[in-house]
């Protein structure tokens, strides 16, 4: 599972010439921040976003050099092309831009879910150019352009998930440049990270989403009571229900079949912990409270937690 | 809901003689750090709690006048008792101070369930003595008395769920001890306060010990990667189900009806929306998480996130 990927060997200086984010919110604005702060990782950041409005902020932000409405101007000419949209508008904006992209030129993206990347993008992606699929592991319940920041990336794990027939050059110019973004870069394959995030993001996710909307369907006299009384255990789930809709719902309809999986396995413990409340089985329901701390036990020997 | 306590109106000084603390962990300790501290609670506390290295250690942090290994002993001459053990705990540990406590005496608790209290508490009053239960909203995921702090009930609800028949004056007494920890008062029914625990902060703990589990059943070359690219999402579960496990178990079992049927309305919401990712109903899990974050919303509005 460790990273294979030595260390990169290109000249000093800017990684690329021109990089061009498609989408600019939390993610892509945070990658233009770093690039604007630290000069080598692109000479010239081109940003692309589809409304208006996003442009005009980008442009009073001044993160990017150039800001451009269409895409298939704002690939042109670019070495690296990293999709930073909700993984189900991939398929649409490739096909859009892949005729305009520069022979040799990356292609990468910081989508959560990379099964899906790897079967919408590969297709569509013109003969000579290089497909690296990448997920940062990092982000906030913000979203937008004004919710990125520099340090986002800072000593996060960044997974890429490369095709074994991948050009291995154009694979560490995308580590490096999550390197130079402050990240610990792993591979894996899009199968096996699917799986692992749907049971550390996806499903924590979905069932934060849930729990929220239970409580929002609650008869009117009990919601005001559980907005007036949410104690911490409930704010932090809010906190992660306040994550953007369209990201989320294209990274479970798009990591279906794992995130499936781990909802039955949990339903299954879920009404196992609901049938010893049920009939008074104080063991088993110690024994599985132990279980879950013994996991927290280990993320803090690890640093993580 | 809003409270209907009015404010305290009796004399200055120390609210009781003899305060005594059943169980000294995270909450107990942390009355006994603002008793002390504020010398207007009362003028003697005393912590009873059952191990010999607890007591131990309550002497060595110095946050309690008298540290007494019997209950029976403690809570003689105290005109203020407070339960600060586990639930499940309650009946008894009341059966062995009963006879002991003092005529007129109060006898209150901070258990995260109030229908449990009134039936194993009420029965073995003895008469003249006054039962208030309350439940201060406010906790860490850490346990002991050296888990506690003065600052823990501070700009937090504290429910108090008196009986009808209750004298006002005991009442009284109970909420300006809360209000000099820095609590809001607010009273309820037992049963309205076990529901409205049950969404806001007893599922939340169920559900994050369950996906805990979960995650501990992978497989071991998964769960080392769970652990590894543990995301935010997942840390704040782990974080939650960190906490005592005893208490909990406690907690699930004395409000097993409120639970179960939170659990029971959860769990429809969960397969439903786990039907939509499998269907691709993007509409559907849009409106479910959009519903989710509009509930952090009225949070924030509120204050409380």
């Amino acid at each position: 599972m460790a990273s294979d990927i030595p260390p990169f060997s290109g000249p000093p200086g800017p990684l690329f010439d021109r990089l061009c984010l498609l989408g600019i919110g939390l993610i892509g604005s945070s990658i233009a921040r770093i690039a604007r702060a630290r000069g080598d990782i692109a000479r010239t950041v081109v940003a692309h976003a589809r409304s208006a409005a996003t442009l005009d902020r980008v442009r009073e932000l001044g993160i990017a050099d150039v800001v451009e409405a269409d895409p298939a101007k704002a690939v042109q000419g670019a070495d690296c092309v990293i999709f930073c949209v909700p993984v189900g508008a991939y398929a649409s904006l490739m096909a859009t831009v892949a005729p305009h992209l520069k022979p040799g030129a990356i292609v990468s993206d910081v989508g959560s879910t990379k099964g899906s990347v790897v079967r919408d993008l590969l297709p569509l992606m013109p003969k000579g150019t290089h497909l690296v699929p990448a997920h940062p592991m990092a982000g906030t319940e913000h979203s937008g352009p004004d919710a990125g920041f520099a340090e986002l990336f800072e000593g996060r794990y960044c997974i890429l998930t490369p095709l074994p027939a991948t050009d291995p050059a154009a694979v560490e110019k995308v580590a490096e440049l999550w390197r130079r973004c402050g990240s610990m870069i792993e591979t894996l394959d899009p199968a096996t990270h699917d799986k692992i995030v749907a049971i550390v993001s996806h499903l924590p996710h979905l069932i934060a989403f849930t729990i929220c909307s239970t409580a929002d369907d609650l008869a009117e006299e009990t919601k005001e009571a559980v907005l007036k009384f949410a104690a911490s255990g409930f704010r932090d789930f809010t906190r992660i229900a306040a994550s953007d809709p369209t990201m989320w719902r294209d990274v479970f309809l798009n990591n279906r079949e794992a995130l499936l999986e781990m909802l039955g396995r949990f339903s299954e413990d879920a009404h196992a912990l609901g049938r010893a409340v049920r009939w008074g089985q104080a063991d088993y329901i110690e024994d599985r409270i132990r279980r879950g701390r013994k996991i927290r036990h280990d993320l803090i020997e690890r640093h993580q937690a």
